[in-house]
């Protein structure tokens, strides 16, 4: 069979089987998710076996260090992995939510109930334990899911999936409802794109190519997890020792995530007595400073940021440096170069605050608190997909309610149209 | 300037006043609906003779009836316009609604706000009142709108957009929230559905050509109103009496709109009892019967039902009847060739029709109910952009609440991430 043709056939098959998962029980999907996470544990040693027949190759191939270190698997990741089963087992099942119930003139009930979407698609890059997670949160919701994950881990993602298919047949869930495409010809992504009769939404993780290759060929809603250009403004109006401990926090405290920040706005009456003493203390952290024409005035030996700077997500201990005449400056800025995903005002000012929050038009706008709570957990939502970038259907972080859809149920008496 | 340039300078105008848009009061843009309707109603010599230049071409090309009617402005219809405008500003601002607030541990205060989608694509076919409701439905949820018509409509659709545009300079909303794409290449279509950098969503209403054309060429997600193949499920239990009322409402009362009944389910039980009356109350309407072959065993002098029956959308005084097993195969037919717009069950077994209200995947699905209530107006909501069959963002009735999107803000007293 051409890769095409099983790729059909699998999404035909998950599509059957996600009928039958939008019905199966809370208990038994619970039962479920315990069982993934025994048989996670139990087989630690083959997975870390496998895991380094990925390891091996790109060590080999030198590929960068934080590539290597996302895809390590070791006892404690493997520990968190089953944790992760353990909790999504925990939260609130969503499927046949209430969302809410009106009668009408007639008497026609209507109710607005929350439903499994379908078939999921998920596409990620290197980190394995987004195979164990993805399928623990898709289950939950009552959906079928099929993964794709990138080619570096395609070992390690085997060797997860085969061992939770493996628990699941002691389970009412039907197994055609869990996939993996393990091809690493991109081909197979084109493929499964094109699939909108059986496929109802992708979800794709990680860099600009990808999202890139998945908006551009996708027939499928996509949902996308792009990436996080994060702002910290310091209003003319902030605690400026706030302000210094918001921004040292959203950048050093964890460089490589996406809900760093990345370009740090500073209003010009404030700029003077508040930059030395943040440039000094990032300059310790070891952050590389890109400034803006007015930044290097204040501060000297600082790198130009250029045009390219201001859209970039470094991930990294780099930070690109603006002053801004006004709130309203700033608010251009973000809108104009950030990624939707999280920025940040430090001020006193109430109004200038409501201003800011209102017209930044993110998925998590913050006064006063760093952009690094932008997190599943953070907000107390449990276990995340991830932090969605797109406007529809899913912003911010996306967890088991927007893993679902709804339906109207009408209950009627024989009420018929006039 | 080629017309790519021209589509891609249009988008970019318009999301720069889609930003403003958000931020336009209540007030003023209730205001500026007002002013819309009566500049509608003013011109309505106008509009008509305008409308006319689109009737004379289609009339003398032998276009359908059908689409003649559709197409055609007269007095009523232009009254209509009006009153659909004075409507929306009268529904309730969904812009600035608090969905959730929590407050998390370490202090922070959440809350998840409705915020206006941004920029909204909407590609339609030959009705000319879409064009001032979705002005109006678009403006009214704080998003800018790029409106593309049916080539039938051109002159009627140009009319009305300027007639609207010029009643706006004496408003708040930025004139450039409002745009119509007046050519009529479909290439247009194509260069717009590649610039998900400006547009954030596209509804596309249509049929199946527009439809497919739309999900296989956009970058941007979308939001499709498609088909509605629409089904009645007549159980061994239901009353007989009320199934037909339902069945012949569903069908007969006006046939041409997609929430009209287009296959009538029967079980095996009760079909020797309820077909030849239903069917006779049929052939007295004037509609055609396509049956499979139990039913013509039961009736006879019926049409062959083909496999082309099953997923077809007649919008006509036609429909096709299937003898079913059980509750089972009448879900699953409707699951393989339903539409995922509105399914009824008529029973007595409260039991059956909870397992039909979860098993049927629809996004509007009725106990003992006629099909033809899925309507926004119907619903209680007001206007509507029209009926989603997607599962993403928007299911069944589309009014303002889903031509918004949320945000997440975070107020913090300084909180950093540990």
């Amino acid at each position: 069979m051409s890769l095409e043709k099983k790729i059909i056939s699998m999404a035909r098959l998950t599509q059957a089987a996600s009928r039958k998962m939008a019905l199966v029980s809370t208990n038994e999907k619970n039962k479920a998710l315990r069982l993934m996470a025994k048989a996670i544990l139990k087989n630690q040693k083959f997975l870390v076996k496998e895991n380094q027949r990925d390891l091996d190759v790109v060590i080999k191939k030198n590929y960068p260090k934080a590539l290597v270190d996302r895809l390590t698997l070791n006892e404690k990741r493997i520990k968190a992995m089953a944790d992760c089963l353990l909790d999504t087992a925990k939260l609130k099942d969503p499927v046949n939510e209430m969302i809410a119930t009106f009668r009408r003139p007639n008497g026609l009930k209507i109710s607005k109930v929350r439903t499994p979407i379908g078939v999921v698609g998920i596409i990620y890059e290197s980190r394995p334990n987004v195979t164990s997670d993805c399928i623990g949160l898709c289950l939950k919701s009552g959906n079928a899911v099929i993964l794709k994950g990138g080619k570096e881990a395609v070992h390690s993602n085997k060797a997860i999936f085969d061992v939770i298919k493996k628990s699941l047949k002691k389970t009412k869930v039907p197994l055609n409802a869990v996939q993996l495409i393990s091809s690493t010809d991109r081909a197979s992504v084109n493929f499964l794109l094109k699939l909108d009769e059986y496929v109802d939404v992708i979800v794709p993780r990680g860099g600009e190519s990808l999202i890139k290759f998945v908006t551009q060929n996708s027939c499928i809603p996509v949902i996308k997890h792009y990436k996080g250009v994060c702002h910290t403004y310091v209003s003319n109006s902030a605690n400026l020792r706030m302000a210094r401990n918001i921004c040292f926090n959203a950048k050093v405290q964890r460089p490589g995530v996406c809900n760093a920040m990345e370009t740090m706005l500073v209003h010009q009456n404030i700029a003077k007595i508040f930059l030395p003493t943040m440039i000094s203390n990032f300059d310790k952290a070891g952050v590389e400073i890109r400034g803006c024409v007015r930044t290097r005035e204040i501060v000297s030996g600082i790198k130009k940021a250029t045009k390219k700077d201001w859209p970039e997500e470094y991930l990294d201990l780099i930070l690109s440096v603006k002053v801004v005449g006004n709130l309203f400056e700033a608010i251009e800025h973000i809108n104009i170069y950030g990624s939707k995903h999280s920025d940040t005002i430090v001020t006193k000012n109430k109004k200038e605050a409501d201003e800011f929050l209102r017209a930044v038009d993110s998925s998590c706008v913050y006064v006063n608190a760093s952009t690094r709570f932008t997190d599943g957990y953070e907000f107390g939502f449990g276990a995340e997909v991830g932090i969605s970038t797109g406007k529809l259907h899913a912003r911010g972080p996306m967890a088991l309610p927007e893993l679902t859809t709804y339906k109207y149920t009408i209950l009627g008496k024989g009420q018929i149209r006039k």
